[in-house]
């Protein structure tokens, strides 16, 4: 059989999905998984059985990285790397990271059983917290690998309720390795990346593989807000100092401006109130606001104008402001050579396709900084994801992962 | 020396306030002091010491309530209460419920180092979870003894963190007493509350005392608010459905609704939002609506006009929505001679006087449903309580004692 006659094995893919979906299952068919706690211990050692039962060396950096690794004919040439995350949302779904994952590994399975060696040593890895469910920021394993953070500062975040430490968690569970998490140990030359689109356009046009150009711009912001807390029935309306409803205002700006610029989305999706007592006037709001566009001034310029309106709500309602840029990704062009191979593989393969813009980010923001990377989306019912009921048809999981098979023998056979 | 001429001891009753303010002290000069808990039972010691000190038989009811007495010349003749609440908000201040607890026994300390008999029993009582900090509602102890809750309801109650039961707990701290908390097994003609104002009119027009001709009605409402969640990346700005964007629009139609319709407070003081990630557009809400009005009808209306602007809301955001009545207090106008003579007892110790409206919920607002009951307000220091600034100059709060001594000798001299 010719190598461009590989098709993958659909049924062992279904089970790799399912067997990954009964660790950290929820109730409404969701997964809880968060990257560092007992259910994503469970999950690496499911994804240590199935690489060792490839006869992969399996490399676990000091972020929990993993690296399976098999070898190609010329070991001094760059790698192709792909991979994504096997940690969820709190709770998530089964297919976002899950099927990076499992489609490298489905890759790996049918390159062992036919017996094929490649020029170049391919690589498929689990990053570690891309999703920054319980400890964040995201994109956490990837971004040290990269150099964006450090080692010693993802170690020493939080959990959501404050009470422990990453790098404590990361070893308790036993997948805090001794290698270097940095991608100058490493030599690799091109990166894939299979995930399910976590947005409606494939879906709402019935198309089966999307290519993404890259990935739009991310800008994160924090912004604390102080009121003056008082017992609600004696402070007359006038006068007070009422962070809640300074927030509440700070909202509808955020939305407002994004419609206004267009180009763009912008969201609050995290606030905390204190006292956050129903008889109590508001003292304080934290709250963030995610912005986001293929171009990274306008994203700027968009926030410059939301601060601006911020100050001046905050001045009149007497609740003093503070902003801070959390985080800040540029947007991410993708190799336009490989981002053309995934759209010719689809359609070599006879899938309909579609240039697109992925608006989350991805393991594959980081890792397209230091390497060639590209994307390849498949769709997700209603456009749902981040949520319990993210699904994907089992179909279009299979024809995503022979355009990942394609383009890795493509790409790993190029000398 | 004549009983108008008697006036309390203030170094007395500043000792007894700063020791109060020991027990359950907060690091920022505050008072934690939940009502069932460790430190209410320390409270509670310190209270029986000072009434026995004084002679007084007390009476510790089912639900904790204490009750010291001095009998009268005459028993048969209905006794005079006043009283008020030694626990606190989680955390408080060291003004609210306190005052009105030690402003009692100091009075009782006059009458007895006097050697003054009255003509009618005088009562001080200190009522069990006014505040409902740890165990909610508020008003717990008073409103069994009234009966518009009963015993059982309120041993059922959980704490915050839902571990223990308030019937538990005040039992484990020795304060669950034999006798029935009911007011039919007492005959009270009549009741005064001293207590701070917790807003900011005698502070802003440097009033020293305030009389109260009631309580305003209180309204209380959840809503819940259902969204899509979805990441934000990927998701278009158009056909969202963000809980958080619409609770944010009904925040500020709460606030207009208030201000337009006037004579009124209306709050949103505690939100819950879901998932509440930074990434993940919002797919519910719940928070609450505090409405307070003198006018009951008037603050019915209110609700009404914001429930229909919250339906087009709703409507529009795709947000489904629910709405429930939680808690509904009529507006409790006080005893007309009692708060007249509240008003001229001041006025003949030379204070400086205001007639207002209390905004805040107390024990009168259920003692004053079953006899004749008045308040007394002392200045809150920029209008702050429910917090640990919560601040009274000494003199006023020997000012409020003055008046609570005189009101007493009156009202319980009177045959």
């Amino acid at each position: 059989m010719e190598l461009k006659d590989l098709r993958v094995n659909g049924n062992r893919l279904i089970e790799a999905i399912e067997a990954s979906a009964k660790i950290g299952a929820t109730a409404n068919g969701g997964l809880e998984r968060c990257a560092a706690t007992d259910e994503d211990k469970a999950g690496r050692e499911l994804l240590m059985k199935w690489f060792e039962e490839c006869g992969c060396k399996v490399t676990i950096d000091e972020m929990g990285n993993m690296f399976a690794v098999k070898p190609g004919k010329n070991r001094n040439l760059g790698a192709v790397l792909t991979g994504s995350h096997f940690d969820t949302q709190k709770p998530g779904g089964r297919f976002d990271g899950v099927l990076g994952v499992v489609g490298g590994i489905e890759v790996l399975r049918i390159l062992v059983e036919n017996n094929i060696e490649l020029e170049r040593d391919f690589i498929v890895a689990n990053w570690t917290n891309e999703e920054g469910g319980w400890f964040s920021p995201a994109c956490m394993g990837s971004g040290v690998w990269v150099g964006n953070i450090t080692k010693e500062w993802a170690y020493s975040r939080m959990d959501r309720d404050g009470l422990t430490r990453f790098g404590e968690e990361i070893e308790r569970i036993g997948y805090k390795g001794d290698f270097p998490a940095d991608h100058k140990r490493w030599n690799v030359e091109a990166a894939y990346e299979l995930h399910i689109e976590q947005g409606p356009q494939l879906y709402r046009e019935k198309i089966q593989i999307g290519a993404p150009k890259g990935i739009l711009c991310l800008h994160w912001y924090d912004i604390n807000l102080k009121g003056t807390a008082n017992q609600v029935g004696p402070t007359p309306m006038i006068g007070r100092n009422d962070a809640l409803l300074a927030f509440s205002e700070m909202n509808i700006v955020v939305n407002k401006v994004a419609h206004q610029m267009g180009n763009m989305v912008a969201t609050v999706g995290e606030i905390q109130n204190y006292p956050n007592s129903r008889n109590i006037i508001s003292d304080g709001v934290h709250f963030t606001v995610d912005i986001r566009s293929w171009d990274d001034d306008h994203a700027v310029k968009a926030w410059e104008m939301m601060k601006r309106e911020f100050e001046v709500i905050a001045a009149r309602r007497g609740c003093p402001i503070t902003t801070e840029e959390t985080w800040k990704v540029e947007h991410a062009p993708f190799d336009k050579v490989l981002f053309e191979r995934v759209l010719e593989t689809a359609e070599e393969l006879g899938y309909s396709t579609r240039r697109m813009i992925s608006g989350a980010g991805h393991d594959m923001s980081e890792v397209n900084q230091i390497t060639r990377g590209a994307m390849i989306f498949v769709p997700s019912i209603n456009g749902r994801s981040h949520v319990e009921v993210e699904d994907t048809p089992y179909e279009d999981c299979e024809r995503g992962v022979n355009v990942l098979l394609q383009c890795i023998l493509k790409t790993a056979n190029e000398i």
